[in-house]
């Protein structure tokens, strides 16, 4: 055992790189519960001691997945671009890359509370606001809000998804049925990515409206 | 042990009230995950199968307790508030009753996904928006927006409580003190509630602006 170990555990045999990639597929096939890592060294045939050289612990390895997750985001406008559709672009673009990964939006939300990295959406909304004008504080807590909004919404989006899949949502058609009872499921007749980008949009009408104050 | 649990199981020994109020015992103390039809039932001094009598599954139960969780919110304006007002206040209300319990918006935007309940914030949010003149298509859809920013919000606000106080939160002093990492933790320096009143702000900027473009 201890042999077969040392054989194993040669940090050399995989990458870094590997390692990521490897959690990403699981992640995408089977979900944020099933990523441990005991399962990712075995999905490496290696042992789980192996794991740690290249991340120290769970948390480093989500960060680095989460810094992948939203690495996806191609959505960005010219900075020459009008500073709004900069703004809804980012925040689309977001919201694409989050979902293009079983329970992204879970994986970079955690990253962000653990203050870890997925740091390039805040910076990019950041600078997009900014280019409207805006302080660089309050174009900030504006990404920063329009970030929750974005994990909000994503999350909402993928749980759903993943109840669909196990059969265990309320009845859309019928909650739908009734006014009473619309309530029942969030949400407004229109497709997910409409709801989006109204509420997208009522934010980029408040930083205008913010910018019209002053 | 058939005897006992028959013993056990007669359901007249604790009301679905009982049982609920156990479960947001457990969930304050212990957290989401430690939230089992087990670990509820041994709390009780039941079998697991006296719980089901009450609760058909554990998605009715987690449905229950986010109708309790949300009807903590006595934040209401009277209906003859300024319809902006009341809106922050339902904002500020619904923060205020996911803070109250640990995991609190974990479990309600679980419940929302589902569509099983929890639907009064939602309906709150709506009509104290219907009061601004919005019709009621575009009310709801902006209160979907507004709830999936609390969610987002607060969801990530009690992630870092968690992460708190297992010491794992990367240092916030430190990722301050230089502009390229303040990005490693979201967050404008300003307080969570501070943080949170900005975000409903531009919310509600937006809907006044589109009140405007009418």
């Amino acid at each position: 055992m201890a042999v077969r170990e040392t054989a194993n555990s040669r940090p050399a045999r995989h990458s870094r790189d590997d390692v990521a990639q490897a959690a990403l597929r699981i992640l995408d096939d089977f979900g944020l519960p099933d990523l441990t890592m005991r399962r990712l060294a075995a999905s490496l045939d290696v042992q789980p001691s192996a794991l740690y050289w290249h991340f120290p612990n769970k948390q480093t390895l989500l960060a680095e997945i989460s810094d992948r997750i939203v690495s996806h985001n191609r959505a960005a406008l010219r900075d020459d671009a009008e500073w709004s559709d900069r703004v809804r672009a980012e925040a689309a673009g977001l919201r694409d890359s989050l979902l293009a990964f079983r329970d992204g939006a879970e994986v970079v939300s955690s990253t962000f509370a653990l203050g870890l990295g997925a740091t390039a959406p805040l910076d990019r909304l950041t600078s997009a606001i900014e280019s409207g004008g805006f302080d660089p504080e309050t174009a900030r807590r504006a990404a920063v809000a329009l970030v929750h909004f974005v994990l909000g919404h994503v999350s909402h989006e993928q749980q759903r998804m993943q109840y669909d899949s196990l059969g265990v949502v309320a009845d859309h058609a019928s909650v739908a049925a009734t006014g009473a009872e619309v309530g029942a499921a969030p949400g407004s007749g229109e497709s997910p990515a409409e709801d989006f980008q109204f509420g997208v949009s009522l934010f980029v009408g408040g930083l205008e409206r913010l910018a019209v104050a002053h």
